[in-house]
């Protein structure tokens, strides 16, 4: 059975056709171009390559949040658009988890994965690889870098950043007491490959259980909030 | 100015686009379909999405070698093509520095770049990461992974497995007396992402100078020879 595989919660977009938890090929573009114009066409050519049809996928992933608003709807609403249309479940995963998922797999690698939320914080949850796989150490939130620094500190051990909030920590978090490690590029920057690894220790569900996990208001909802309160 | 960059000297092929430097898109797939059918495609598919056409490229980087010898024909045939008809340069690189330049930039980090040349050979070079980039410590050649261990041990250092043959190199040498890790899946088969770094650091060059390093005879070649010794 196929799983498409979407991210779009950054920059980049990227979309991977697993069969039967086999990878046969991912797509990464990070061209500045809006994921509206670029997530479909990228899946479609990818199957078209792969020999396949829209019709032989039996799943699709995608991540769920933290990340982008409008990439993330952009992506869930395709993932929506396919399931339906198709009458196949979905997997929901957290970017967070999908970037660890994606990253190194050495036994012991401590993960720290982050995103730029702006306003002084970062989307983060931190990993430990166990077995080839990551294991949760935190939950998935938005946390200011001074936050974060103590906790990184307290395991005495070098932390690898993933996501593309990987070079804000790197250039915040105090190295003189930290030792912290960029991933290289192809493990750091989310991507649909780690996507599809998550979603693969997961049950599918019905697609209309999927539901962005944003982790804080929008900016609009927040301006409403201040406007109301005032 | 564009850049092209094509691997498809093992069972995965792969196409990258870089503009001035800077990777837009990647695509790697690994199928099991021939590199005949998915490499063009994969090449033309990506430009598209990416909003560029066959003309805006200015250079094709292609792995020259040394890997699979109908794959590699394969690369060069369609690098030719694309150079001759576009009348633009092109940069062959080797198939085992473009794992390198694709692999974990770390500064001290020790490669093993291997390829299965079968008959009980690799296709094989080392090199460190200084820099930020590899350096390195030995030319291509194909090897016997016998031959190979003492060259390894005597670095005293853990060695990263790189390439289609890091599998088989881990499960021949003795991981009693090295420190051997495998290079997680993203960094260690070849792609065309390490292609076009590799070509990066390299003048371009007439495509008529470009030539396949297959760094042994082919089997047909072996077999007409022994046919004319008896």
């Amino acid at each position: 059975m196929l799983m498409l595989a979407l991210e779009s919660s950054a920059k980049a977009a990227s979309a991977a056709v697993f069969e039967d938890g086999k990878l046969l090929g991912v797509t990464v573009e990070n061209s500045g171009l809006t994921h509206s114009r670029t997530l479909l066409p990228m899946a479609e050519d990818l199957l078209r390559n792969l020999d396949k049809t829209v019709r032989d996928i039996g799943v699709v992933a995608v991540a769920h949040g933290p990340g982008s608003f409008t990439g993330l709807r952009i992506g869930m609403a395709e993932a929506k658009g396919l399931c339906w249309a198709l009458q196949i479940p979905a997997v929901g995963v957290s970017t967070l988890e999908a970037m660890a998922f994606g990253g190194p797999d050495m036994d012991g690698t401590m993960l720290c994965c982050a995103m730029d939320a702006r306003r002084g914080q970062v989307y983060n949850a931190l990993f430990t690889v166990e077995g080839g796989r990551p294991r949760r150490l935190t939950e998935d939130r938005a946390i200011s870098i001074a936050e974060l620094e103590p906790e990184l500190l307290a395991e005495k051990k070098p932390w690898v950043l993933l996501g593309d909030g990987a070079e804000l920590c790197y250039n915040t978090l105090d190295r003189g007491r930290l030792a912290l490690h960029l991933a290289p590029e192809p493990l750091r920057l989310q991507n649909a490959r780690g996507v599809g690894l998550a979603a693969l220790e997961r049950e599918p569900r019905p697609v209309d259980e999927l539901l962005p996990v944003y982790l804080r208001l929008s900016q609009a909802e927040r301006e409403r909030q201040s406007h109301l309160a005032k």
